[in-house]
């Protein structure tokens, strides 16, 4: 792999050298922040160089930036983000692309592009990032690296902008499992030293089946390794089987949390972009459109769905237990592919019928880099029951122990 | 009780007449929004003429708006609140003071002051709220109606101005506890209708024990109804057996939610009121300062202990089970009396050593105007599991039916 720095890897919007304010579990680490996460003194651009400019400084540290200084983590600087964060692409117009260090000629993934592209080239220790229908979980796989998507709400979104309040949350990215389980701790202000046993994982056959043949292929290779676990129960579910009814994936995104997720964004950014009107890149003025036009008729109905889905798979799914299925279907577009409508169409409507799983059932999420294909990464997910998120990072070092490939 | 109007309640920033969009379950129920709430369309206020000024119209409802229109209620106007919310008096220095019907030289209680006040004047059918630290509960209480702080993060925060992320929670107020049902099922997008059966009332000990003898007085005489329902058990319960270590509400709320909460809402306002130093009152001038000032160094440790107390709490309360404890621990000060500081101290200090109790766990909450001090009404709080929302609103008709005093 080559070697970046922190000018050729364009992950970074500004470097930064914020001393730790107390020594802490996080001493001698560093991180980078997402451009949508306050950094008292600085300006936050939300991806946006029309929203840097018309916005001041930012007063105090988001909550979560606080606490991890307040562990003796070292900030170097804040990373780029795809455009109002509204993308799982990484192509930002107007700030550039982040390089993708294990796929240069392909995207890293966004809308945390930045973030993930600085752990990537190895920059950081770690990464902040934030993560609605996908943003920490997409770049992580395409960039090889380990993400997490905790449990919605339980790190606070204080100091972090307004965007889909009822499904973002506060995540990170690390290349290694140890010193991301130790910021966890920190965010989540961990105390249980009592974790369950891993006793079921359930393969989400609905999430495979809609996967690029070549992802599934090496991801079900591994899984073979899964099954040789002592004492663990691996089987296939589908998610009506979950439901209890006949549900797919497709729907569970398009009629259900999409529409949440429309509603909550145009709610927080809708105001200030039409009495603003600040020049937007190309995808982020077509997802705009479909922002600004969005059915809210639909929305009694999406919500009452969304609810009856969290309910179905929390009271599925149990402490002990893990769903498992691919990150995303299919590996890394080459840079500019999803120009092609037809590429872009695809590309989002397969990897969202994927992501809107965990953020719907409010599950937290962890993403392994586990393989390859054509040299490129594949990532593997792991989701557990709401608030085990120390279980689901206990037993995500286990399980990567025996089918990682490092 | 003498009869108030639009005008003469000063519950109301303004009256609005927005028809349901659609027929729903709330046909023919009219409701009424704090104005820290978007209506598409008009400015929202934050309690702030400052605010007010220096904001543009909404241009979207929100989402929790949107719902009830969405189901057949129609909106008739935007509430007063305290200044930037960030109060429970309910004596705005700008709008001046909403009316307590029940008790006019009283205070209604804020910070949803107008909400409260517009409910108990018979103007609306119900109104929406937002509770952090008890600013649903305590006009509630104050006031002589129902409130509920539902489970937090349960409803959308999408569209209500940005305070405190991790605690705040969108709530209603009604005189009437179907009516009240009927709009939770709305906007908690509830389809559940298996209910679990009520098996334990624990009357928790600390709130009765800092409350002032009168109101512990009347409401123990109605627990002892409680105690003459079949098959449910009521037994008294301390804080520190709960948490299976010594600690006490005030430890609470000093030592961990009033520190969060702090933190959070210096970073949701505090760059805004440095940058455009608007006129304020002497109150929140006085609390600006608190928040300006407060002690990041605490930080850390305040969001372990919060962490720590929601899980033990909730490992001990089970899905049939109840807490009861008065909502405030004393009746509605005398409108002006909490100006002198040692009153001030007392009302804020044990009033929020009990609210903060399940917004640390996040509980569902209800209060209900059960008896009275002086002709001064008088609430009792019912709290639930996290999430058992409509077990709460279900067991709260029951046990009304026995306790009431209507």
């Amino acid at each position: 792999m080559q070697k970046y720095n922190f000018d050729t890897s364009n992950a970074f919007i500004s470097k930064l050298n914020i001393q730790p304010i107390q020594s802490g579990i996080l001493d001698g680490l560093s991180f980078a922040v997402k451009d949508n996460i306050d950094i008292a003194g600085f300006k936050t651009s939300f991806g946006s160089k029309a929203w840097f400019d018309l916005h001041p400084p930012a007063l105090n540290h988001a909550l979560c930036v606080e606490q991890l200084l307040r562990a003796g983590a070292i900030c170097f600087g804040k990373t780029i983000a795809d455009e109002f964060t509204y993308s799982l692409d990484g192509e930002n117009y107007f700030y550039g692309t982040p390089i993708n260090p294990k796929a240069p000629d392909r995207i890293p993934g966004g809308s945390s592009s930045g973030s993930a592209s600085a752990v990537a080239c190895d920059l950081v220790d770690f990464a902040l990032g934030t993560d609605c229908a996908g943003s920490i979980r997409v770049p992580a796989s395409l960039c090889g690296i380990f993400g997490m998507r905790p449990t919605t709400h339980r790190i606070s979104e204080s100091g972090v902008l307004p965007f889909s309040p009822g499904i973002s949350t506060v995540g990170v990215f690390s290349q290694n499992l140890d010193v991301l389980e130790k910021v966890f701790y920190v965010l989540l202000n961990s105390h249980q030293n009592k974790l369950c046993e891993l006793k079921n994982i359930y393969l989400l056959d609905d999430a495979f089946e809609i996967s690029d043949p070549a992802v599934k292929e090496v991801l079900q290779d591994k899984i073979m390794y899964l099954k040789s676990i002592k004492d663990i129960q691996v089987s296939t579910i589908s998610l009506s089987e979950i439901f209890g009814e006949e549900i797919d994936l497709f729907t569970c995104n398009e009629k259900a949390l999409r529409v949440l997720q429309s509603v909550e964004i145009w709610n927080a950014i809708g105001g200030w972009i039409i009495d603003n009107n600040p020049k937007t890149g190309p995808r982020f003025s077509f997802g705009m459109e479909i922002l600004k036009n969005v059915d809210r008729s639909q929305l009694n109905e999406a919500l009452y769905l969304c609810e009856k889905l969290f309910t179905r798979i929390s009271q599925f799914i149990k402490p002990g237990d893990l769903f498992c299925y691919p990150t995303v279907p299919m590996i890394a577009p080459i840079k500019g592919e999803l120009d092609n409508p037809d590429k872009g169409f695809d590309f989002y409507r397969r990897t969202m019928a994927i992501t809107c799983f965990s953020a719907i059932a409010h599950l937290p999420e962890i993403t392994m880099p586990v393989a390859h294909v054509n040299n490129i990464p594949v990532g593997l997910s792991l989701a557990g029951a709401p608030n085990q998120d120390e279980f689901l990072l206990a037993v995500a070092k286990r399980v990567y122990e025996v089918i990682g490939y490092l």
